[in-house]
């Protein structure tokens, strides 16, 4: 992970600023030509010879005005150097972090996401579930919402949510709770404090887990915006629970993206007496969503679509799969007692903040925990 | 219907007393050689000749005695008559007002039904509903049971439940209060108060309704027998709904016969805090159960399995099916303003008694309804 952008990355961290994400018009460009080359065409105003036809060609010179309009807020890379000192970095396709699945999203998949915070994105994912629902959630729903969200984590599951009030928030403060990792796919910057509430919650999210966005720095939440969003986190886990929704709560949409992507889609019941239990009941009965009352009922229902049985973590990946950087943090770590950071990092000739990044994903990918004495294996 | 039973109805009003409901050996020998053969075996001791084969025969006559330890309690024709004169009369398979589904039990089926109510049972159950569950519901489960049953009521289906606290209560009072039709099928004699706290309630479901059992005047309900009723709950109706039902609730045991003999089976969700919606939740996720929020759910559920389309009620048998008297009271209906039963009585040469039971039947069926003055056809 270094501040020094590759011209396909630096492209890519340009086109967050230049349109709006989930712009398949961009999407299908960048598929087409890379993403230098589209930016490149958008500063010259012209698409690349041969890059699209007929109807996608002709819609790409419709918008290409529109990708113009903020051509002059992208940044220089220096700047973008000054995120990364800010710890704030970029993850593209191809990167060791970027999350494979978000190509089930076609030309509307992200052209880049923007990260803060400790975890690795892509080990996250890899055992993981979105919890979505309410902003004005009941007693009944933050409770229910916090209770699986810790109960998921305290067994090695990732808890990746959307950042808002109510069940969002629940779901996050759950999974920090039990010392687990949570992921906030925001509909702004990473470092825009949205709600203003927030502001330690998310920064507790980054220390613990990942604060995610597609949108740069700097930019505010719309109202649409949390739709769009909405995409990203259906396609990062590979299932979805509702804890409570009305029947047009911005639960839905994530969950019927859910069910698009073909992800395991997931609800939990609540009295019929309740509004904000209609949308769950809604899911269960007509989009026959599994209706779960526990995370071992979460668990259960997401077993068949990832590596590890059982409930006990075990390790996702194979140890081949692992960069080398991460490879070499576990080659350090010991199988007894606990190692401290910094030791870790001298084993394994890395610098502290790599050292955090690898423990962040070999923890998430069920190699390693956190102990007394520091890190160790994790015991299978 | 009339107080000198016939020689089949004797005899099957008489293994009432001497067996057990549900007990399939006795149940086999009535398929094989009819009920006044059957009582007649049981008398002398001896099975009847070619009546069995194999084990069924070994069984039978192992069970011989069993069945002979009561034949004292076997009352005389004429004590039979004392039950009709007091309001409580016999259905036998055959009867006009025998509902044909309880074939589905098998050689489980009930030898015979006493009855005590104004309702026909075999038109009651045609458009019907079970609504069980929990004895101690909460105020949740109370108030759906309640509503459900209201709704339904007044939407012309009639609510079968078993008249215990709880759940059961609610739902007949539910029926009661919208002018319904509801069944009461008890583990105990229909003149037995049984839980004494709902003599009243019980009546009131004779009044309006009609009270069922398997036990012959006089039993007393045990706990074996409630689950020995349960699936004559199951059986008498399309589909049976779980309100609440804690894990191991005996709503579940009707649930289970209920799927057992492929009828309908739905469930209320609630809040997965609550014990008793342990039940509902299993029945949703395990047993493919239709997950409901509304009457109008419950209907949409059971439209498939009965005659009538949409939510007004029309008749849902054809009137060649209808016997005589109730064809008879048919014909006395008027189609505007109302009429009362003497003068309906009068038009159809027919005793006040049999009127009600017609109307209750016609009611029940579709055909007539209620009104200020009376009487009269069901406006289609």
């Amino acid at each position: 992970m270094s501040a020094s952008l590759d011209e396909d990355s630096y492209a890519r961290a340009a086109l967050t600023y230049l349109a709006e994400p989930g712009d398949t018009k961009l999407g299908a460009l960048v598929r087409a030509c890379g993403a230098a080359t589209t930016l490149a065409a958008i500063k010259a105003g012209t698409l690349p010879e041969m890059s699209l036809s007929g109807a996608a060609r002709a819609a790409g010179v419709r918008a290409m005005e529109r990708w113009q309009v903020r051509l002059g807020e992208v940044p220089p890379a220096d700047e973008v150097a000054g995120f990364y000192r800010a710890g704030i970095r970029l993850a593209c396709p191809g990167d060791p972090e970027w999350p494979g699945q978000l190509a089930d999203l076609g030309d509307a998949a992200p052209y880049a996401l923007w990260l803060r915070g400790s975890a690795d994105l892509r080990f996250s994912c890899l055992r993981s579930v979105a919890i979505v629902g309410s902003r004005a959630a009941t007693a009944y729903g933050s409770y229910v919402a916090s209770e699986f969200a810790s109960s998921l984590a305290a067994r090695g599951w990732a808890v990746i949510s959307g950042g808002a009030y109510g069940v969002d928030a629940a779901a996050h403060r759950g999974a920090l709770g039990a010392d687990g990792v949570t992921v906030a796919v925001l509909a702004c910057g990473v470092n825009v404090p949205y709600p203003v509430g927030h502001q330690n919650l998310l920064d507790a999210v980054a220390a613990q887990g990942v604060v995610v966005s597609e949108w740069p720095p700097g930019r505010n939440a719309t109202r649409l915006r949390f739709l769009v969003r909405n995409r990203v986190i259906a396609a990062l886990a590979p299932g979805t629970l509702v804890v409570e929704a009305g029947q047009r709560s911005g639960a839905l949409n994530s969950a019927r993206h859910a069910r698009d992507l073909s992800r395991r889609l997931m609800a939990v019941p609540g009295p019929i007496t309740s509004d904000l239990s209609a949308g769950c009941h809604h899911i269960i009965r007509e989009w026959q969503g599994t209706l779960v009352t526990s995370a071992a009922d979460v668990i259960e229902c997401l077993s068949p679509v990832t590596a590890a049985p059982g409930q006990t973590p075990a390790a996702v990946l194979p140890r081949d799969e692992l960069d080398p950087d991460t490879a070499a943090v576990l080659d350090a770590l010991p199988s007894r007692g606990g190692m401290g950071t910094a030791q870790i990092g001298h084993r394994a000739g890395l610098e502290p903040a790599t050292v955090m990044r690898c423990l962040g994903a070999l923890a998430a990918g069920g190699f390693a925990e956190r102990c007394a004495g520091g890190w160790r294996l994790r015991r299978t």
